[in-house]
C-alpha cells in the first residue's frame, strides 16, 4: 500500500491493517496502553490486562481496548510488563492460549528466553521483540497512538519460528509504524548495551559528580554538560531491572570504558610519558568517528550548517521566526532552542542544508532578526 | 542604565560603552575577532594582532578592527591565543604596555598565572579571564558580536589588582553582554574540569566506543545517546591543549568517576552480593539529583511538562505550529526537533510551563495537529 493509500484510508475510517482478530495486551503501562490505542484506532479488537484493576481501569477510559472475557480468542499476545516479570506473563499466557503467538516488548531479550527455556517452556509461538520507543517515566495516561512510529522494533526470531508467527508480530510493528530490525536476542542485547544502557550509566555517573559540587561550579555549566548528561533525570525503578537484566553486556562495555578511561588519566597524570599527547589526542579522535557513525536525520549522516538566532522570549516570536524562514523557503533540518541564565531571550540553534544557510542568514538579517553566530562544519 | 535606554542607545548609533580608549586583541580567532567586531559596534578603537597576517587580513576585511600603529596606546590589552602560548603573549603585551591592563581568554587559567609567577613577571596589571562563548570550531569567518550575550564570564583577580584594573576587565565583560563571575584561578579551573572538560572526555570515551561497533547496533541509536554523545564531536587540537593544561583538575575528577564506573560494574557483574542492586539504584538516583543541580532556563531549576507534536518536513509547517502555539498564548520554553530515520516527518519535542500543557495540546490538536506523546514529570 502506497503513502497516498495509506492517507486516503486514514481519512475514511478504520486503516487498512495487517493485525486481524482480537490482540491481548497484557500490561497497560505506557508501552501496553500505547499499543492498545494504535489498535483500536485500526478497528483492531484489543483486550487490555492489567495485574493492577486501577491502572486497567484508566487504560480502558483511555480508549486503549476492552476488558478481557471468558470466551477471547486472541491470535496474537502482546506481554508489556516490567524486564523481572517478563518470564512469568509469557509463560503464563503460553499456557493459557496455546493457539495464539506470544511476543513482549521488554527492553532486554536474552533473559527472559533464558529462563523460559531453563523451564522448559514450549516456545514455538514466543517470539520476543523490542520496540526503541517510549518514555521512561509514563503510564497508561501518558500512552500516545503515535510513540511507535518511525522507531526501530526489534524482532528476534530463531530457527523454530513458523512464517506465520512472524508475520503477526512483523505485522504489529509495520501497523504501528515502526521500522522493522531482526536481531538475535545476543546481538540485540549487546547492542542496547552500547547504544542505550551504558550512555545511561555514564550520564548518571558524570551528573552523579555534580551532587557535592559547588553552586559556583554549577553557574558554569553551559549547552555541552546539560546535553551529556539529561538523560540522568531517568527514573532509577526501571532502570534497576534493566540493568540487572542485562547485566553482562553492560559490564562488558563498561570494562571497555573503565580501561579507555584510565588510559586517558594516566596520560594526563603524566604528560612527560612518550606519547601521553598523542593518547589525548587519539580519545578525542576516536570520538569523533564514534560519534559520525550514529545514524543522523533521515537515517544518513547528513552534515548541516547551523546558525542561531536571537529570539525575544514572548510568545508568537518563534512562530515568526519560522514563518519568515517559510516564506524564505528554507526547511529546518534541526533546532534546539537555548536561554540564557538571566537573559531576556533565548538562542535557536537552527540547522538548514549547507545550499540554505546564506539566504537563511542574509534572509533574516534583512527582516531585522540578530544572528548571534553561525558555524560551517 | 535600563533595557530601554540601552535599546534607544542601541537604535540611535554608537552604543553608550564602559570601554574607553584603545583596546588591543591579540589573536583574531573566534573569540579575539568577536571582541573586535563586539567592541567596534561600540565605537570603541579596537587594534587586532595576529601570529598570522592572513588571518589578520580576513578579521581586519571583516570589520573587527584595524592594524597596529607605533603610536597605538591601549588602555586594555586582551589575549586571545591558544591556551599554549597565552604566558608567553602576556608576558611579551604586559612588557610592550606597562601601563596597560592585560588579561587573557584561555579556558585554563592557574597554568598560565603559574608560568608567568614562576618567571618573575610583574603581574599587578594582568587579570585572568574567561568567557564561557564560543565553539570548538571558528576562526574570524565564524565570529561574531553576540556570542558572549548572556554567558557567564569567569573573572579571576587577586589581592594585588587595583579597583582601576578590575573596572576595565568587568567593563569589558559587562560591554560584551556577558554575566560576571568572580573566581580564583583554582575555583576556576576546578570547575571548568567537572563542567566542561570531563563531560567532554566521557562523550569522547563513550562515542570512541561506536567505532568497532556492528552497523546493526548502530541503527538503535536513540535521541538519548545522541544526546549524551554530541560534544564528541569537538576538534582535537584544542582539546588537547586545554586538558593538557588543566591535567590536575580534570585527574582528580576522572579519577572519582572511575572509582564510581568499578562500582556499579562490580555491583552488576555480581548482582547477588548484599547491596549491589542498591547501588545500581543509587547511581540512577544520585545522577537525578546531580543534573537537577544544573541551572536550567532563565538561570532557575524550573520544570517544564513536555509534549511532542508530529511536524510534516516540509518548509512553512514549524512556522505555522509556533505561530498557532502563539495564537493559542503559550509561550515554548524549550524545544527539540527529532526526525526519525526514514519518517517523512519530524517530532517537534516542545517545553512548556505545566499550567499552559493542555491548553497548548488540547488547541493544537483541535486545529488538526497530531500529537505523539506528552510528559509530565
Amino acid at each position: 500500500m502506497s503513502e497516498s493509500n495509506e492517507a486516503s484510508a486514514r481519512a475514511a475510517g478504520p486503516l487498512a491493517t495487517r493485525t486481524s482478530g482480537t490482540v491481548r495486551v497484557v500490561g497497560s503501562g505506557l508501552l501496553g496502553a500505547s499499543i492498545g490505542h494504535a489498535l483500536t484506532a485500526r478497528g483492531v479488537d484489543v483486550v487490555l490486562v492489567d495485574a493492577s484493576p486501577s491502572q486497567l481501569r484508566l487504560a480502558i477510559d483511555y480508549g486503549a481496548g476492552r476488558a478481557e472475557r471468558p470466551d477471547d480468542t486472541p491470535s496474537l499476545i502482546v506481554v508489556a510488563v516490567p524486564p523481572d516479570v517478563t518470564a512469568d506473563v509469557v509463560q503464563r499466557e503460553l499456557a493459557l492460549y496455546p493457539d495464539a503467538v506470544v511476543t513482549d516488548v521488554a527492553s532486554v531479550k536474552l533473559e527472559p528466553l533464558r529462563t523460559l527455556r531453563e523451564r522448559g517452556v514450549d516456545l514455538r509461538h514466543y517470539i520476543g521483540s523490542h520496540p526503541m520507543a517510549g518514555r521512561e517515566r509514563g503510564g497508561a495516561i501518558s500512552a500516545r497512538a503515535d510513540i511507535f512510529v518511525g522507531r526501530p522494533w526489534v524482532v528476534c526470531r530463531d530457527g523454530e519460528t513458523s512464517a506465520h508467527d512472524l508475520s503477526l508480530v512483523e505485522g504489529l510493528a509495520l501497523d504501528l509504524g515502526a521500522t522493522l530490525i531482526e536481531m538475535t536476542p545476543e546481538e540485540h542485547d549487546e547492542s542496547v548495551a552500547l547504544m542505550s544502557h551504558v550512555p545511561q550509566l555514564v550520564a548518571s555517573l558524570l551528573a552523579g559528580r555534580f551532587v557535592e559540587a559547588p553552586d559556583g561550579s554549577l553557574r558554569l555549566a553551559g549547552q555541552g554538560v546539560r546535553d551529556t548528561t539529561r538523560i540522568a533525570a531517568s527514573a532509577p525503578e526501571l532502570w534497576v531491572q534493566i540493568l540487572g537484566a542485562n547485566a553482562a553486556p553492560v559490564v562488558e562495555v563498561l570494562d571497555r570504558l573503565a580501561a579507555d578511561l584510565a588510559g586517558v588519566a594516566d596520560a594526563l597524570r603524566d604528560p612527560d610519558v612518550p606519547g601521553a599527547r598523542r593518547a589525548v589526542a587519539d580519545t578525542i579522535r576516536r570520538g569523533n568517528e564514534g560519534v559520525e557513525r550514529l545514524p543522523g536525520k533521515h537515517g544518513q549522516n547528513r552534515r548541516f550548517d547551523t546558525f542561531v538566532v536571537m529570539v525575544d522570549d514572548t510568545s508568537g516570536q518563534l512562530g515568526r521566526l519560522f514563518g519568515e524562514l517559510g516564506d524564505l523557503d528554507v526547511n529546518v533540518e534541526d533546532l534546539r532552542l537555548e536561554h540564557s541564565p538571566g537573559a531576556p531571550f533565548g538562542l535557536a540553534e537552527i540547522s538548514v542544508v549547507p545550499d540554505a544557510v546564506r539566504r537563511a542568514v542574509d534572509g533574516l538579517q534583512q527582516r531585522g532578526w540578530r544572528i548571534a553566530s553561525t558555524t560551517h562544519d
